[in-house]
């Protein structure tokens, strides 16, 4: 099975729709990101940007929101490699109440490697590119 | 020429690589909305939520970055009604900085009618459709 | 020893001066709370909040901050009941470095109990004051 | 009369008790003194920080909730320098419905003042005092 991230949904995260921001999701995704990065890449995201100096904007995003969430749901966030350039990294996401089998959304992120010392794109690095590889193919459950 | 919400990146929507975090985009997006609909369609977006109940919830949305924004730029966010279905609107979204030409921002979000009681998918009311007819079509600058 | 919650510090917490953006910290500290609910009180806010229809805004906040947070640190945020009066709870927060003695921020934040239906102030309900009178006391560590 | 920040509540700012969420007051506080910065004293934020390398992070805040905010309020956060010290400069906030004399929020920030390059506290340099100097005194309105 593919990693996931457990989170919260937080007071503060809801609108006056009385749902989450969608907003909110963007950000839960790249939460999720983070804790992928130290728990299946084995490396802190931290590190990588402090340390390697090496930054993923995102420069493509797209996703499909099925069913609201509300304060109080317990959220699951997918995150895979779904492809990978020779400076770019798509990451797929697909959030999940807990109890649910089917997503309530599904998304991708296209990002790209930058040098963050003077903002430019790059080429993976060989050590990062295999720690994507390692997660990459797999059906898609 | 489209309507446009001048906005400021603040100190606090930047991100640990120094460039606004890209979430932030996604309420920045809803915040030009929430203009749109006061100075455009001349009715207060609170009012749509809290007297007529109805609310707008992003079903897809899709983005391109071309290049970041830093503390300091100066933002334009584009507004445009794109499509109209019986149920959904689609919003388009360009931003700028103030200076250049070209959108740094490319995206548009669909949204779906719903009533805020049931939190059940409506037909646009009419008088919201004529609203939003009304800033549809024209060059696409 | 009093509760603590361990949070990690996000990649989009961090503001242009690349430190925490001290607004998050009120914000953790809410979300510390919400742990604090769900895994000392034995209730989950949003039961307080959605089911028994009560509130607990904050009428007063003070907070000392000795020395900021970076990305990547690993933050413990401890939360107490300081003290209870008829209508309001005053809840004591500190936050730690994990590996640190010394907290780098302590403050409270008083709350009134509010009737969610009216947001009228309400005598707090015994069942939650009892709740409550539990966590007071003790040592100051 | 005292520098007035007019801000817009924002449909994310709501929290689900249906008010602003408290932690967004700290924000609206910081987006309010960079207005401040940028009308009042004559210098843009982003350019003290970025330019001048100057940070002024907040060591301690303190600040009364009387009235809750809604989604629709209309908002005017005031700045005012309250004290100059060596190292520090306290802000003084209140925060009004547009159409009412009494403040809903009345707080304070201390913060001191930082050179970036290496995170030590430094004496607010002569041009910057001057600038917050200017705005010292006169009444309590």
């Amino acid at each position: 099975m593919a990693f996931r991230s457990k989170l919260r949904i937080r007071f503060g995260d809801i609108d006056r729709a009385g749902i989450v921001y969608y907003p909110r999701f963007m950000h839960y995704f790249h939460v999720a990101l983070e804790e992928f990065f130290a728990d299946e890449l084995g490396i802190e995201y931290h590190t990588v940007v402090d340390t390697h100096r090496i930054g993923l904007p995102t420069v493509h995003l797209e996703s499909d929101f099925s069913r609201p969430f509300s304060y109080g749901d317990n959220i699951e966030v997918e995150v895979r490699v779904r492809k990978l350039g020779r400076t770019s990294v798509t990451f797929g996401y697909r959030v999940f109440e807990e109890s649910e089998d089917d997503p309530r959304i599904v998304g991708h992120n296209v990002t790209v490697c930058l040098d963050m010392d003077n903002f430019k794109k790059m080429d993976i690095p060989d050590w990062l590119r295999q720690l994507f590889e390692k997660q990459l193919g797999g059906p898609l459950e």
